[in-house]
């Protein structure tokens, strides 16, 4: 069964940093977060952990939304440019699907369309069907 | 300058998601989280972002612990157990150490020392000395 | 100075494997190769450090083709789908280019164009223009 | 049942680059090539793909050595010091074994010891037993 968007809502981290679910279907996501404050580092940028939380959970919404349990295995995130304020926004696709390992490609931009990473995610599919 | 503990502390994110800062030195750093309910996913296990958040800290205090500014290039995550509580624990080692590339490798472990990840970062030296 | 494609042919691990360089410009390369028996691992499968090499190629020729000495600091692979013969090609575009630091995704592809592998790069500029 | 040294010696690719199986045990592997002038690239240093392909033969060796079939879903390798002669090692150290996915680390060095490059990979461990 496909999950609605009150499914992933119920992600508790991805609710205390702020992220927004922007839409979704299966193999795609797009997530995105206001950047403020508590989201910057001790110089003042974005925290590598914020841009990396926003990829995976755009990875987690758009491998799950096929209705069967995916995991991450392994997450491989580039930073291209450093940003400080504004909103920003993960959008991920699909590159392969299997029965077992499916790869995504994520992008993080601002607002002005610049890459601020890109990340490579690689899930394994359970066999069990998603219970809502 | 060798930064100290305070230095590194001034992270709003690393405060925000409740990370401590256990030790450091110069290429080395192990930092910490008690899982609470803020840190879990829709399945109630600790999100992936909030592991990631914990071993890129790791990784930029003990890289920045040599006092010129360092930021990561790219970190590659794989997940290896999933957790649901206690305390988590990042510990990232220097692997090399280049006049403008180190690189570093970072285990996550819960309080019975199992491996929930192993993440491998690289990061970028430049050339100025960090101003406390 | 822009590398002509015989600098890029002076490659002598690229020759003994067999790759074919097909076309490049600056931030792009495409190379191919036939996949033959010596390309095969033990379960008669391309061997992934075949596939990792044709995407290092076109990675290197990709970065390189600027004119200025870039050499890779990270790679991260995903294998997708085995191949155990015909022509096999990786095409590597860049993402981002930094005076420093640039990033790159290759995919390698068979001739029916399915997706064999997808891996992204980094690589770091030297200050050194390239000696032809 | 354990795979025997001439069952991962039928790798053609290992052999056609000249890559000697130096030991192993189930999760451990250890690889060496004498470096001579085939295997460097364009500006005679060891190129990319080979110090990649003795990475990726010590995970597959180290993966299989169980004796279930296991394949490489992702290897990201960084790079640390350039080399253009001599011995080189590979040496591959399961880091985690599951019964889906098991992660491996791997270390490439030259005959002093010194770090050329680290890698992470991850395979997935099929359900059939190797056919010897």
């Amino acid at each position: 069964m496909i999950p609605d968007k009150k499914f992933f809502e119920k992600d508790k981290f991805a609710k205390y940093i702020g992220i927004n679910i922007d839409e979704f279907t299966p193999g795609y996501a797009r997530v995105s977060l206001n950047i403020d404050k508590k989201h910057l580092n001790g110089i003042d940028i974005v925290h590598g952990g914020a841009l990396f939380t926003l990829a995976d959970y755009a990875l987690a919404i758009a491998s799950n939304a096929h209705g069967k349990v995916a995991v991450s295995i392994n997450v491989s995130i580039t930073y291209i440019k450093s940003s400080s304020g504004g909103r920003i926004t993960a959008i991920a696709k699909e590159v392969s699907a299997g029965s077992k390992i499916s790869t995504y490609r994520i992008e993080i931009i601002d607002e002005h369309s610049n890459k601020l990473a890109v990340a490579q995610g690689t899930v394994y599919i359970k066999n069990s069907a998603i219970s809502l």
